[in-house]
């Protein structure tokens, strides 16, 4: 991918690390001189493509390897201060851009389109926001699906293993590529909340405040299972091809199954027999075939698997998949709380008590493992009923606990 | 299946069916006598072959269609008293056979043992426990898998839908085809506890006890999606072929991914960490794939559902799993209690709070619909850590629940 990129941009991103001034150019360079990343091209999506900076060559991981030429996409709203101490970094969760909200670019609704903006929790007139495209992905960061410049092919499964704590480094090295040393917030939820932690541990100083939501600080048996059946549906595809599928004709079927299992552990029971009951599937989406779907909530599933697998490269999902069943806060010095010491930010942990895939008491270990330090944290479990994703979805209980601790 | 009984064994039945004389004569028929059932052929399995009874022929199906030549595999244990009266009837979860114990004709340990047997609290010195493989199972019942009397070929998808209501009323006609009337207990756990209800709801007088366990009076949108997801990777398996897939090569791949996602749905989060934890996988079972299992709780899975492919026909998982979804007690006259009117038995629900598939309000409203009636119910919500199967795993709390009960 990074082959692929015009040197124009390239060049002013390496210019503005150099002189350290900020990166606020990219943000209203023109979609055209934006590489298109593999990912993208294959989604047919309209979006505009992201701006990238380069991570420094070579960028080295956490359990071996290293990568080169590799990029970060990102997204920026607000402006960096003329102390340039006003920045917030924003991790995502496994499967979103880094289009947390909608821009000049880019005016189409983003992932946490409520959260982020002028006035909302997360304040663009007060906050230089920043959300990276997580290392491995494939909305615009180098992945699995990128381009390999050692061999003008697409890495596929020959990519070095990405974990939490490369995410949480690459993200650190993409604000850092903007002219930024220090940041206001590092905010992030599920993948992007362990992000944070893994950032803390390796950045204990890099920023004033750190919010990390519905994130574990070691995934549970639990959640690893789910995520294998996953991994598994994938790679049992015939489509997979040992990783080798053609863009044009991924593992649809793997992706599917995939995609409709991880939103089932992303909602909760409780929120579903409200919303969905046992209501009939009408309409054209009820087939013939006597185990077609035929109830609403299979209805849902499906259209949330259908739009997923266009968007989405299969071998990225295996290796984020992974990353979070691998991430163990305790390998940074034999338990969470030793690899939090020394954090000088104040802390906000927020949890779900509907949340099964990443269960309340995760998030309570994360808040304990900082107060251990004596870390100043408040830990906020939410009564919101939806479950592990409730963060994109209960505003209201969220928007109080972060424009809170953010003002 | 029934074309291929032997005339032999199939008379012997009826005759008993005739003469009202309960059915222990088969107990003790050599396994020679009777059919090789398709799905246990396939299974290579050792065990030898179940009593069959006939269905009354034809065999009407709650949502239309009938059966001619139907047939009810079962087992039994004990012996059935002078009065007749002292038959316990139990229905099996959505892949047992009606093996529940170990017996002479079958030594191996069954999928109660330590629940059903001499002293034990299914006491069979005391009951004649007569313990039914359900219709449109593989395990010697009439399903999917049999043959078609009337093509000669199995009758895979163009069996008619088995409804919960069907596999209890295969039930009692079984059990009314070894001569008995009036039923001392029926008793099940999981797709067995809502047969247990259906059997309420359809012979109200016909049994003085009733043991209902892990059940649900409906199922919610929750654990329909989770069983959708596992037919749908039984389907989008290309060896599934429309549910033509030869015995000897049926879709493995889908039946994987459904027998783990369902283990993970059968157990508990909390168990799981105290059993697995975060123990890495060791031994064989891990290759030097990048994605394969890390897991010591990987290995669990992959043992349980090797175990199960080889078992369980895939047609008829998705014919059982279809039937537990559209399962909705309150069809029988508008409401779960209108359902369970003018029932005379006396009521054992039982619940576990750790059961997420089958949440404990659940088990809670069914014993609500019981006591609505002026039933009397004890309604045991129990502490298990093991999620839905703990019946199967927690003995101590089930065995005195149940115990106490019927004694």
């Amino acid at each position: 991918m990074a082959r692929m990129s015009k040197p124009e941009h390239g060049g002013a991103v390496r210019a503005a690390r150099r002189t350290g001034r900020a990166g606020v150019a990219p943000l209203s360079a023109p979609a055209s001189l934006s590489a298109p990343s593999p990912a993208m091209t294959e989604s047919h999506s309209p979006a505009p493509e992201p701006c990238t900076v380069a991570l420094p060559d070579p960028f080295r991981l956490f359990r071996g390897g290293s990568l080169h030429q590799a990029r970060i996409a990102y997204e920026s709203w607000g402006e960096l201060n003329p102390a340039r101490d006003n920045a917030l970094l924003l991790f995502t969760g496994l499967s979103p851009s880094a289009h947390a909200a909608s821009s000049e670019r880019d005016p189409s609704a983003g992932w946490w389109q409520r959260m982020v903006g002028p006035g909302l929790a997360i304040d663009t007139r007060r906050y230089f926001v920043v959300c990276i495209n997580s290392l491995g992905s494939c909305f615009g960061s180098t992945g699995p699906a990128s381009v390999d410049p050692a061999t003008g092919e697409r890495y596929r499964l020959s990519f070095p293993e990405v974990a939490v704590e490369d995410i949480a480094a690459a993200g650190m090295a993409a604000v850092r590529a903007l002219g930024i040393e220090r940041l206001a917030a590092v905010v992030g939820a599920s993948l992007g909340g362990m992000s944070v932690i893994a950032f803390a541990t390796q950045f204990p100083l890099a920023a004033r405040r750190l919010i990390s939501i519905s994130a574990s600080p070691a995934a549970s048996p639990f959640s690893i299972a789910l995520r294998s059946v996953q991994r598994e549906a994938i790679m049992r595809d015939p489509d997979w091809q040992g990783g080798h599928y053609p863009p044009e004709h991924p593992p649809r079927a793997g992706m599917r199954i995939a995609r409709k299992l991880g939103t089932i552990t992303y909602r909760s029971a409780a929120e579903w027999r409200v919303r969905f009951g046992r209501e009939p599937l009408t309409g054209n989406a009820l087939s013939m075939s006597p185990f077609a779907p035929r109830f609403a909530v299979e209805g849902y599933l499906e259209s949330q698997a259908e739009r997923f697998i266009r968007l989405f490269d299969p071998n990225c999902y295996l290796y984020l998949s992974s990353a979070m069943d691998r991430f163990d806060l305790a390998a940074h010095g034999g338990s969470a709380a030793a690899a939090l010491r020394g954090v000088s930010a104040e802390v906000l942990v927020i949890g779900v008590q509907s949340d099964f895939l990443f269960p309340i008491d995760e998030q309570a270990a994360i808040a304990e493992a900082f107060r251990a330090n004596g870390t100043s944290v408040r830990f906020a479990p939410l009564p919101s009923l939806e479950g592990h994703d409730a963060f994109l979805v209960d505003i209201p209980h969220f928007d109080a606990e972060i424009r809170a601790f953010l003002r």
